[in-house]
Formats: C-alpha cells, structure tokens, sequence
C-alpha cells in the first residue's frame, strides 16, 4: 500500500495503536478510532470514536479507507467471556465484514502469541506452523479471528496479515527489565520472565512490523512479531523474509 | 467411558443425533437434547429441551452427565452470522464451560471438513495438520470450536475429541448416489459431486466413530470422520490408528 493511502487504526489508543501512530503519523493518513474520548487529532490525522460490536457503526468508520490495521480488543489474557465475545469475537468480525463491504483492500490483524501459548511448553521454537494450543479464552479468540481472516481472504477481494504479537510493552515503558514480571492465568504459570524477555517487541519495530505488513502484497499469512532477540522462543525468520521486517532492538541490550 | 454412562447428546434430533441414538440407545444411558418439541424418551432414555445459547440452561442440562457429544448447531455451510454466533459459537462455549462447572469428563465435538474446506483445492489429501482453510462462516466457527476445546482439555480435567465430519446424510438416506449434489455457497463451488462423494460417511459409520470418540483414552485428538471410501480425500489413518474406527461401509458400492 503507497505512502499517504488512508488507514483506519482500530484500538488506536492502546499500548500498540500510540507508537505505531507517534511513528507513521506522517507517513499515512490516519483515522484514529478508539473507545477512549481523550484522542485528539494533530495535523492529517482524523480521530472517530465508533462501537466495535456494532457493524453499522464499524462499516461508517470505514468509509473511504483503503487499509484497517485491527488492534481494537480486550488484550488482557485473562478476560471473561463476555469481553472477548464482545470485543475480540463479534468486533473483530464486524471488522472483516466491514472491509468487504467497504472495499477495503488490506486488513492488519493483531493476533497473538496466545494462540498457541501452550506449544512454547513443548517446543524449543515456535513457529506460524505450531499446533494451535491456546492458553485462554483470549488465545481462542484469536485463533477465530486468523480463521475468520483466511476465510475472508480466501473468498473477497481482501489482503490479511495476522501478527502474532510478542510483548510489547507500549509507550514509556522503553526498557523491558524494568517491567516484565512473570505471566500467570490465576493460578497457572503461562509464561516465566525469561520466556517473556525472549519474546519482546520493542515500540518501534511492532511499528515497523505494521507498517511493512500493510506494504506487502501478499494475500494472506500469519507471522510472530518479536524483537531480533539472541533467545527467541518464536520463530520470525519468516517474518523477515516474506514481510521484509528488520528489527532494530534486541533484549538482551536490556539485561545485565 | 464404560458401557452404561449417562451421556448427553446436543443435536439430538439432527442428521448425526438420530443414527448414533438408534445405535446406541440401549449401551449408554442418553440424554437426548434438542430445541424440537417431538423427540419422546425410549426406556432408557431421557429427553430434555435446553436452550444451546443459555449457559445456564446448558448447566442444567448437564447435571449428573459424565460426557457429552456436542452436536448442536447451525449445520448449514451458508448459515448467516447471527445464526453462526448464537448457535455455533456462544452455543460451544456454553457446552465446554458447563462441561468444566459440572466436571464432565469427555467432550465428543461435531467439528466439520468445512474447517478446512479450501485446503481440498490444493492437497489431494487434507488431514489433521492441513492448514487451516475455512470455506464459510461455518467452517470458522468449527475452528473456533477446535481450539476452544484444545484450551479446555489443555487446562482442565476434560478429554476432548473433535471430527471433522465428512458428509453424513442422515437417517432415511442410506444411498448415497441419490441425494449427492454439488456444494455451493452463493455461487461459489465449494464441492463438486465427486468430492462429495469420496468424503460420505455412513450412518452407521458415524454413530461408531462417535462412540469409539467416546471410549478412548486421549486428552485431545482431531480427526477425519469418512467411511472407507476407495477414492479418499481426507485421511482417516489416525482416526483408525489411535481411536480404533473401523469404517464398515464405502461409497463406492453405491455408485455405478
């Protein structure tokens, strides 16, 4: 997609929508749509407030875009059903439903990690190919949303890119040893701290890896999004070839 | 599970619900669930009427139930959203969350080839592993059902099957060559009648391959569900391998 086309940032007040904004606000023209009413426009910019589960209110937010980078969610791994059913579920299929009836050409969609979180027990390295083992009702939604975007894909004159997103940490949380703790679901340990480390994003490449998924030309496909971290637990050498994504931050910088 | 258990059975009164009944009626003690007003208990027998999209209702239902066989669900490859979510989904999420509350211990789950119905384009045969390639809003709410069961069966004390059913006709239509018409979806092909044909599961194929779900031992599986069709194109090598299904019947006798 060329410079300047018109995006639509769905969730984009949240810890991935602010850097991916303060990064290419320039670049594209942004429309800015989040729950939150605290957004405001800067220069070439369009903020909409719009109801996720609603799929009028989501196709009018979509009016005249060629691109949607999806990110709107419940992204806390441990949210009830409610949330996910709402936001994750049916939000994310007014999303997909949305764009073909718009004429949208690319959806970005922010998947996760989750979505096979429980494979990480069991491989040294996580690929796009894993078995699909969700942690959480949170990774289950995901995986809906990947099938819901192959099935669109497949059927519509629409481009998917899932990211299966490490850890990103979002704005003004720079350095990752300063807030990485380990990740429980109630009682149950999903992820340690080094697990965690290994799959940290910094703020400007999960940017970048946005920005190079809306310039590819692929069709559709699934790639984890990490920094180049020396311990990965998933595997980006895809990421790298067919998205063209170079990362520029490493966590081991961080660590002592 | 041991002959004589009290299983409940979802869909009771559809195309897979009434031929695995008249199979097993008299083995394991069922509870027959189904939103029509017509079904009547044989000895035996108990027949409830339970709203799917209710969890609540389905808690009920479930009570002093040991395994349930989830059949319930818009079956139709062109359901419509709203028919797909309340049924498909929200209905899914019920069962395995009742399932966890109740402490039920075996899940047998009605997933469908439709999970990965384009992935026929392109393999001559699609198995467990085949990408995941739904051809409708059915097919991905099968996946959908998969990994909400892979993450019920990962983190709580429940053993999970789930078939990917070919096509089963249901009771009444044993001949195959006489109901067999193309599949489409709008106006695109999903299945010719030759597809159709390699991937016809008999009645009473059926109602063994849920029953042999029922009896085995494995925390999770997904597996083809086809009779012994001569011309395959979905395997069905795990499906006799690690849950003992021995098909009894092949299309080919039918077809001149």
């Amino acid at each position: 997609m060329p410079k300047g086309i018109r995006v639509l940032v769905t969730g984009a007040s949240g810890r991935i929508g602010i850097p991916f904004r303060e990064a290419y606000s320039n670049y594209y023209s942004l429309r800015l749509m989040s729950h939150k009413k605290t957004l405001e426009a800067l220069p070439g910019e369009e903020v909409i407030s719009a109801d996720i589960a609603d799929l009028n209110s989501v196709t009018e937010a979509m009016n005249g875009v060629e691109a949607v980078v999806h990110l709107a969610a419940d992204s806390k791994s441990n949210a009830p059903w409610d949330f996910i059913l709402n936001l994750n579920i049916i939000g994310t299929y007014n999303v997909f439903e949305a764009a073909r009836k718009v004429g949208v050409k690319k959806v970005v969609y922010a998947s996760s990690n989750h979505a096979c979180g429980l494979s990480v027990k069991e491989l040294d390295l996580v690929g796009p190919d894993a078995p699909i083992r969700p942690d959480s009702l949170y990774g289950v939604s995901k995986v809906f949303g990947e099938a819901l975007g192959r099935y669109y894909s497949d059927n519509f004159n629409l481009s998917v890119i899932c990211l299966r997103i490490g850890y990103c940490l979002g704005p003004g949380r720079e350095d990752p040893s300063s807030y990485i703790k380990p990740l429980f679901l109630g009682k149950r340990l999903i992820y340690t701290k080094e697990k965690l480390f290994a799959m940290w994003i910094s703020n400007r490449d999960m940017a970048q890896l946005i920005h190079k998924s809306l310039e590819s030309d692929l069709k559709f496909g699934i790639f984890y999004g990490i920094s180049d971290n020396v311990h990965k637990i998933f595997d980006i050498s895809e990421t790298i070839e067919k998205l063209g994504y170079r990362p520029q931050d490493r966590v081991e910088y961080y660590l002592k």
